[in-house]
């Protein structure tokens, strides 16, 4: 059984507000259209310093009522992190010891061995579920890649393991879909992504092959990565097409 | 290029609305809701002879404005045809050759070859498409049978090449997309469906893939088919996901 903080993964796929500008304001607002989990991205938000963010996330957890997903991202991935490696995996693990903290956290496979350790020890020590992620934006691997990507997350002791790829052509995509139903069918929990235009269906539709994370933006202009599309809006086409 | 009435599948799948009650009234409702094209079922509206039908196909397009797909289906292929198999396509016979008649006409793949032949030659000589289906409710063939079906409805001259399939798993609907971008990418024109609630999604996302018709329900509680979705939620989706 794979949850964030009360959310039942197994039940049904979650639809995950990416929160990266003014964050009590845009929790509240993606609360209303229907998220069911608040992905705080530091990194996008510019917060630095432990206080801060655990202050933000008490708040928006107190708020808005929803399971939060800390991640904090690296350039190399995508994320606009500015500081030293060390302190972004380090805010990290200073979030997953508080009482009122993040209920996931999300960490790169490709961060350093060790510090990467270090986060997924902290939040299995204190109950939190741990996403590994890579992110490609500019090809897709081949299945086999994909394969060998996902099950080396597995490996390393992920909860839920999850690629976002760019495809270069539709089968790109349906071999993405293939994956993912495969790693499903072993019982095994993923999130995956076909970013940008020939992606942009896997956002309602990759739930339906067993990815478990769909994520969405709050305002149609301020999405954090190609081809998201508007919370309230997956949330209706998801329920029409289940 | 394959076109249908002036519509051009090239440039867009058409979002075909079945008629299968009230004719005129239901037409100039799914016109309202933006269908693109009208698929007149002679054999779900119970008209049975030439007069009526050429009658009611020059009413809906005088009306509307919108190009017409006449099918009149076959027992064996989901349809609800009570009289005899020679009158069946007698009467798509007849309305090829008005003036004011249909731009379009499906023809099973499981007719008898004469009778088959016939409605292709007098489609073909009046500048009407034909679309060549194939239906099963019970399983999804193989991607080689699948493959193989729809060559065979090229090698009839089919104009589109059109198979409906029931999945039994999500791989079933990774094949049938799978076969339906092969085709899309040998410059083939196909209509693919996936029915029932694992194909649902297949509605508005095989156009993605290649298929260049999806066909929509006007009223949700009058589905001709299993999985079948509104005209209107229909073009929204597509219109968001593409």
């Amino acid at each position: 059984m794979t949850q964030i903080g009360p959310f039942d993964l197994e039940k049904k796929a979650a639809v995950v507000a990416v929160i990266l500008e003014k964050p009590l304001e845009t929790s509240k607002k993606a609360a209303e259209k229907g998220a069911d989990i608040l992905e705080v991205r530091l990194d996008l938000l510019g917060i630095r310093n432990p206080e801060s963010a655990a202050k933000i996330i008490r708040e928006i957890k107190s708020e808005t009522g929803l399971p939060v997903l800390v991640t904090n991202r690296s350039v190399a991935e995508g994320g606009k992190w500015e500081g030293k490696e060390v302190d972004r995996t380090e805010l990290l693990v200073a979030l997953l010891s508080l009482k009122d903290g993040p209920d996931a956290v999300d960490i790169e496979l490709s961060a350093s061995r060790e510090d990467r350790d270090k986060v997924i020890k902290a939040a299995k020590a204190h109950g939190k579920t741990v996403i590994i992620s890579s992110h490609d934006f500019s090809k897709t691997p081949s299945p086999q890649e994909m394969t060998a990507t996902l099950a080396e997350m597995f490996l390393a002791e992920a909860d839920i393991a999850k690629i976002a790829v760019m495809p270069g052509s539709m089968e790109d995509v349906l071999n993405l879909l293939k994956v993912t139903l495969e790693f499903k069918n072993t019982g095994k929990t993923v999130c995956t992504i076909a970013m940008g235009k020939p992606g942009k269906h896997t956002r309602v539709v990759a739930p339906l092959y067993g990815s478990v994370l769909t994520y969405a933006s709050i305002e149609s202009n301020a999405v954090a990565a190609p081809g998201q599309l508007p919370v309230d809006e997956v949330k209706k086409i998801m329920e029409m097409l289940k």
